[in-house]
């Protein structure tokens, strides 16, 4: 492993190297625009990733920039979309993703709903057959910054089995609420629908550990606590049983059938299905809170909510109580004065991706 | 305990009573009349309840009767609401519910959502200040019958503590999602966001039993499994952890601050403060799938999931795998055509509150 030199702007933190969040950006962007990506959906996709690097989400960070090369490299995805129309009201709309990147096709979405719902108060735009497009937050931000309430779904490859099922027939599939404040931080509430994320199984595995009773079933349906029985042909289960099934299922319709995009099996693999475009779909809203009543007394009032919700006692084991995405924006504020830690493996990863583009790092 | 005479139709089952739909749904029709309720709202408020019933969900069926006429006794709920329009766009909407019966403001919005759905293509409707409104269900219906996709929310009395906290201050806020199939029935998700409802601790605690681990929290926010520290000043957990707790949150923030209803310990209870409205805040959402892509191809997509799903191989200890919503479908057929059980409790209830308003059973 080489050390970049970057006149002592990055150090390391005990394994991991730490960069600063500019740093990582701009080699996030040169490896996307060496493998082909327009300037300017280059600046967005790493912006997206290391948006999520900052609050702390690792698994939707950097650490993809070398599979997002590859598939580019193996000519499974669009550069150069034009997202054509191919239906909507004053309130909707549905774009063709034309197989592009995720990211790129996720924030024209919601740019679309935020334009839309200035004029008919709330918009809803779909997306058929685009990439993996990262954080959801990242596309909700965008709403909250016009002072609106943003909504984020995309389907995802099948890990769980439908509550009560043995066949994986269901993504991960994640919803994203964002609730603009006015003093306070925003409300961001980013979630999956297991009990625990895939990434947590894999963590488990590479340990040689045993995961917790209720995070998974084997390819036989039955409860396991073996990684890699779970991950061997096995299941996560859904939280709440029916209703974090529920929950992924009705996302799948949505976001994934009434888009026109791949749904259940037929979204693929980001890492296992080299041969074609994932055909995921996506769902972004905007809700102009201005049409129902005057942003500044919500804001205040979201404020006051936050407040009563920060000052409650906490519960015992707790050190106090936080908001939906509290815990992220912390990580924003600390990783944005300290550096970003990227542990070795995910800095060869990166290195290796450069040394294919022929990218110096 | 007198019996009913119904010339035949009703009949007994174990220790309940067993009516048939057409009958219940009279009975309660002429006691909401007999309180005030004019003709086509009584008739609105005893369907939904009745259609609670029908569908297995009985703790929001006729059960509330009794209440909801000691509400109106008491002066409690307006009871002829003209809903003025308090804002919105094309594609939303704000009303005042003041302080009506819930079903009414709840149907008056999800109405008002079909109608502008129908032009912008997506629309939301809130509602401020009203009162109980039953299973959510009953108006996303109304929405599925418009070959739309209908979304309700509303907020409740305070029966979680956000997750890591230990005072109350969330309720258990629930949402639906449903989804219009073709021949196929649709789609219902209906959920609250506790692990286990507030009804069954309240059943355990009636039986002298236990509650399982992981359900609630006594007031200190410990974990307990004695239902009667749970109910006393104790908190439910929600499922999930964050992510319910999340989920309740948000909903609270959309449904009650927004809507400028009361939120969080704001929102009155149906049976313990006698004292003024609820100030429930309602979210009633359609999407006209229409203009998106054509609504017989996505009829005909939803079947095919469907059946999927239905199709696959259940886990062990499951005999299928059932879609959102499709046991309370299946236990709607199985009750239109062998009638309603009734709790003798309950039957008595609704005799004393006959009897109270002078109305003959």
């Amino acid at each position: 492993m080489g050390f970049p030199r970057l006149g002592g702007i990055c150090t390391r933190r005990m394994n991991d190297l730490v960069l600063p969040a500019h740093r990582l950006k701009a080699i996030a962007v040169s490896l996307l625009k060496a493998a082909g990506v327009p300037e300017t959906d280059a600046e967005l996709v790493a912006d997206s990733l290391v948006e999520a690097n900052l609050r702390g989400v690792d698994s939707h960070g950097v650490l993809n920039l070398g599979i997002y090369v590859e598939r580019i490299r193996l000519g499974l995805v669009e550069l150069h979309p034009t997202f054509p129309l191919l239906g909507g009201g004053s309130g909707t709309a549905l774009i063709d993703g034309q197989n592009s990147l995720g990211q790129v096709a996720a924030m024209r979405a919601m740019e679309l709903a935020v334009t839309k719902a200035r004029e008919a108060g709330m918009a809803l735009v779909g997306v058929r057959n685009t990439n993996h497009c990262g954080m959801l937050a990242y596309f909700t931000s965008r709403a909250v910054r016009e002072g609106m309430v943003g909504f984020a779904s995309c389907n995802a490859p099948v890990v769980m089995a439908p509550w009560g099922g043995k066949e994986r027939l269901l993504g991960n599939n994640p919803i994203c609420v964002a609730i603009p404040a006015g003093s306070q931080q925003p409300i961001v509430l980013d979630m999956a629908n297991s009990v625990a994320a895939k990434g947590k199984v894999y963590a488990a595995q590479s340990r040689g550990e045993r995961i917790p009773e209720g995070w998974a079933l084997d390819r036989n349906g039955q409860p396991t606590t073996d990684a890699s029985a779970a991950l061997d042909g096995g299941s996560l289960l859904p939280l709440g049983g029916p209703k974090g099934s529920g929950l992924a299922l009705v996302m799948d319709v949505l976001a994934g059938v009434m888009t026109g995009s791949g749904f259940s099996r037929e979204v693929g693999s980001l890492h296992r299905q080299l041969t074609r475009g994932m055909k995921v779909g996506l769902l972004m809203g905007a809700l102009n809170v201005e049409s129902l009543v005057p942003l500044s007394s919500f804001r205040q009032l979201v404020d006051s909510y936050v407040q009563q919700v920060k000052g409650s006692q906490p519960a015992p084991g707790f050190a106090r109580v936080h908001l939906p995405g509290e815990l992220e924006l912390e990580s924003r504020a600390r990783r944005s004065a300290e550096g970003i830690p990227i542990p070795q493996k995910v800095w060869e990863e990166l290195e290796t991706t450069a040394r294919e583009l022929g990218v110096e790092l």
